[in-house]
């Protein structure tokens, strides 16, 4: 089983499954991106884009489900490569739900584009431009097993939660001085939220590879003594 | 390596880890349902007990995550134990996060507490059931391989949806007619997107528990055409 060409094969696979990854990543950042966008130039079009735009991530998820179970049904890999290819089934669905948040983005910038906008929107793009990078960050620390750039994004997602309160508060303020906002205002309150929880994704895939290298090192450590 | 001895002591393991899972979400449903009884009863010492008590929540986490990967690495299974060992890891995850909900509940809660009540809470407290059920069922639809049970889940996940809905018209009723109702309104606003995400997790274990079945189904009728 164990074969050279067996492993080189397996390799492949492995490279090509993280490729995969990084797509549905980009997949999903762009999806937030657009309705971050559309929010903000109250763009209807580019709203009901996104709205629309969620087949091709739903294609990857089932596709990359698949790589992950016939990788681990074919090659029954041990420690951190299996480690690796769980931690792909679960970031896979991290993924999958971003793509699910930028729709549900989307849907709140749809009713907020009815209403007269509340305020100038500074902080929820600043929100949305770090939840993306956070993301993109997790997803290479992943297929680079760097556990610096995943601690990296660990600490970026208290930023991410000052940015929330602050939005809140700020809201809040304008709630109580005019009524006639507290409907919008809700909505951007939604909005935060949701990237909120873009940024918990990320720091999931990011717990996931320091686990994934921890339990590489555990191993190491057990074949020093061995 | 496939002796009866070793197939008894895989089922075996398998199934302990089920009980496993089950005893979590026990814990994890326990927690919500002193958050929400925290809640309603304006009961400052049991919110703090909820917020203190995710100890036995996370060590539980743990176990279960080695169980899964020991049970992988060393019994390598096939098929549809195969997927179902990956699902325990995901329920596993779905279940860690239905009790830092139950922990954001008590969080707002506590808030909530320091202000005049809005209104009598009816609908919080019937999400909170319905919520907590679909959990059980879908666990116990894990457990036995039940589609049925896990559909009902999904059909369940609707109701949900709807008396989220509600409580936002309502409560926004409130907050335009007095706006001293807005900050604690805010907070019950919170508590049922707490509970619909709830909702969401056991919707998560529902869709595994189908995709486990077909799976199996898929690879029986593979053998009957093989």
């Amino acid at each position: 089983m164990a074969s050279v060409e067996h492993i080189r094969h397996f390799q492949e696979e492995l490279q090509q499954l993280k490729t995969r990854l990084l797509e549905m990543g980009g997949l999903a950042e762009e999806q937030v991106r657009l309705a971050v966008k559309g929010l903000v130039d109250r763009d209807r079009d580019l709203i009901e884009q996104v709205l629309t735009g969620d087949e091709p991530l739903n294609a990857l998820h089932i596709e990359i489900d698949n790589r992950c179970f016939t990788l681990l049904a074919l090659h029954q890999p041990m420690a951190s490569d299996l480690r690796s290819i769980v931690s792909a089934v679960k970031i896979n669905t991290d993924l999958e739900r971003v793509g699910d948040l930028a729709i549900n983005i989307a849907e709140a910038a749809r009713r907020y584009a009815q209403h007269a906008p509340v305020k100038k929107l500074i902080d929820i793009p600043r929100m949305a431009t770090l939840a993306q990078s956070m993301l993109r960050d997790a997803l290479d620390a992943f297929v680079r097993q760097d556990t610096q750039l995943a601690q990296l994004v660990l600490n970026e997602d208290d930023t991410l939660d000052s940015l929330k309160t602050q939005i809140f508060r700020e809201l809040l303020t304008y709630m109580l001085q005019d009524p006639t906002t507290i409907e919008p205002a809700l909505d951007l309150i939604l909005i935060s939220r949701h990237l909120e929880r873009i940024g918990d994704h990320a720091t999931n895939i990011a717990e996931d590879v320091i686990f994934i290298v921890s339990a590489r090192d555990v191993r190491h450590h057990a074949r020093e003594n061995g």
